[in-house]
């Protein structure tokens, strides 16, 4: 790992939302019944709505063996979510729409099944029905006015750890803003975090993926904003990640509870700490190439050795020994305009950049020295 | 450390409920004052009392300067925790008849301001303030039925992780039962962890206190019942207790932030894991010798060489690198019935010593065997 920095600020965050409660281990998910039936017994001894909103990944449509395990009654609301890009406003608002045509104002409880889109999802439509207005309004910090409806999420897939943020990362396709609505309302009340879901991941899916948490975290661990509270969630997800990336299968039962675990924590880091290098590059190849979030992080460290010596080591250590294929050259043959965009939209990060390379930090990353790391990858 | 055995088995442990939230850092404690008023407030809104209940560490007594910090009112309740000894249900039950007894039935909140007999005391007192019955009746697991009134936690000292179980570990003189409220409802609504409140604990009881969070961590990682959530937090814990113990000053400024981060992820590590041979002797010289919990695992240290070489090894390095004293002898020249009390009341700890040594753990530990251990000590 890289040596802290010396001399460390202080990130200025100071409060921390967690997550209610979560089962955990191979097969909590047997756990979830019981609790959404809590949420039905308890919304009827009110006369409210005893209906459950079930948002799904689309990777599990037409997988009858894993959607059979869900508890949905003839009546509950089943949305199916887009994968293919990343959340938009316009999409949450009609999903949302979709909800309310069918009478459903505010259900017994959200269901999100999936990966960090769909996670995403689910909490930003827990906070849209009760609040008023469309997604767009609520991009910020602490704008949602109204406690959220509750809900219940599944990761499928172990490494954004969305399951644990206070955020839900969207674009207004309008603005071109990318941002989400960072509320304690956005926080889940309950997960399961079952590992045997994550066991039909396509393994290079999985490993970038996987990979989300311990770069982040690494970025964490080397910037000059710190605290003792991110600081050890960080240092805890490395280790996770160490083990399952550098052993022999990082797809063993072990190695998938150990990953759901880095996840989890990694998302508590997150929500005390700022990212580095990697990610405003990252958001870059996603902003101007629509690459999405967790293999533009992959690619971005074929060129981030200067930056992270020893993560750069250790992450393509891990990228031979588990095999997977991190896509490459990208970004080698653009137009200028093209890099023109990229730079601009790595640039503007200026925390997280500011983070890892100080307030002058584009003194080091200048327009041709940003285009030449591009190229690298 | 001590590594892990080869083969592990599950805790059976699947269910963890967090602290809704926390503040941290230098200076945190400012924070106090907002979120005591918006409690007042909220509960003005409804025609509730806004009167608040401060459950107070008698250290602090007479230490205007730290009480003058809390944000009390002329009509609120303060009761001052006796910590000579640990918590009775007795005492618990004439804390709540004192509240009663000044027109609350339920306050606003509750603020336990204290070390962890203190927490402990404060979380007792929610849950009896809407339960029916007395303190004894609520020994054990999930016997809490009403939601408990909303508490927020302010640990004074760092080790016990009091501050985020599920429990409050209490005694039934009458029946000699030594057993907390074990419940979702036990756990704090919020905390605020400010490290410069440890900054006045005498360097003993901050070392001994400290090491409990330490102690229970490596008792956890040698034990044979295991999960991936408990052994994250667990080594976690380990590490920043090295960082702490082992560095040069246990108590600068960034090693009280380091122990009072270690107590909260150690107390979450005590909710998914169970301990080993140190707890169930250092019980012993409680219950019998009446030694308070965290000295009595250091004295039990002593003995637990060969059960823990490494960890026995770290440990006395830490004593001797802090100057600490750690009593010796106090179970050297004891009567026969006083050892045959020490060695009932050490082997009836079931659970732990079958994690650590088995189902036939009273083949290691005989009579003669445990008289020799505590003869050690």
């Amino acid at each position: 790992m890289n040596k802290p920095v010396a001399a460390t600020l202080d990130t200025g965050i100071k409060l921390v939302r967690n997550v209610g409660s979560f089962n955990f281990g191979r097969g909590a998910i047997a756990d979830l019944a019981g609790h959404v039936e809590s949420r039905r017994v308890s919304a009827k001894s009110t006369g409210a709505d005893e209906r459950v909103i079930f948002v799904i990944d689309q990777f599990f449509k037409g997988r009858s063996d894993i959607l059979a395990r869900l508890p949905r009654r003839h009546d509950d609301v089943v949305l199916i979510v887009d994968t293919t890009n990343e959340p938009t406003t316009a999409g949450i608002d009609s999903l949302v729409a979709e909800v309310r045509a069918v009478g459903v104002s505010v259900p017994a409880t959200i269901v999100g099944f999936g990966g960090g889109i769909t996670l995403d999802t689910a909490k930003a439509i827990a906070n849209l029905l009760t609040n008023p207005g469309s997604a767009a309004d609520y991009q910020g910090w602490d704008l949602v006015k109204n406690p959220a409806v509750h809900k219940i999420g599944v990761p499928t897939i172990s490494g954004t750890g969305a399951e644990a943020t206070r955020t839900c990362v969207m674009t207004n396709k309008a603005t071109g803003l990318k941002l989400g609505m960072n509320s304690d309302f956005t926080v889940f009340n309950h997960l399961v975090l079952d590992p045997d879901l994550t066991a039909t991941v396509p393994r290079d899916q999985y490993f970038f993926t996987g990979m989300d948490a311990y770069i982040h975290c690494i970025e964490a661990l080397a910037g000059s904003y710190r605290n003792a509270v991110g600081d050890a969630y960080s240092h805890e997800t490395i280790n996770l990640c160490q083990k399952v990336f550098l052993g022999d299968d990082m797809m063993s039962d072990q190695s998938r509870e150990d990953l759901m675990v880095a996840s989890y924590l990694g998302g508590s880091a997150i929500a005390t700490s700022y990212v580095g290098v990697v990610h405003p590059f990252s958001a870059g190849l996603s902003v101007v190439l629509g690459i999405h979030h967790c293999v533009a992080n992959c690619i971005t460290m074929r060129a981030m050795e200067e930056f992270y010596p020893e993560a750069f080591t250790e992450f393509w250590t891990a990228v031979d020994r588990q095999g997977v294929v991190v896509p490459e050259g990208v970004a080698r043959s653009l137009t200028d305009e093209q890099y023109k965009s990229l730079y601009d939209s790595t640039v503007v990060h200026s925390k997280p950049l500011t983070n890892a390379l100080g307030e002058d930090y584009k003194n080091t990353l200048t327009f041709d020295k940003v285009v030449e790391l591009f190229k690298m990858m």
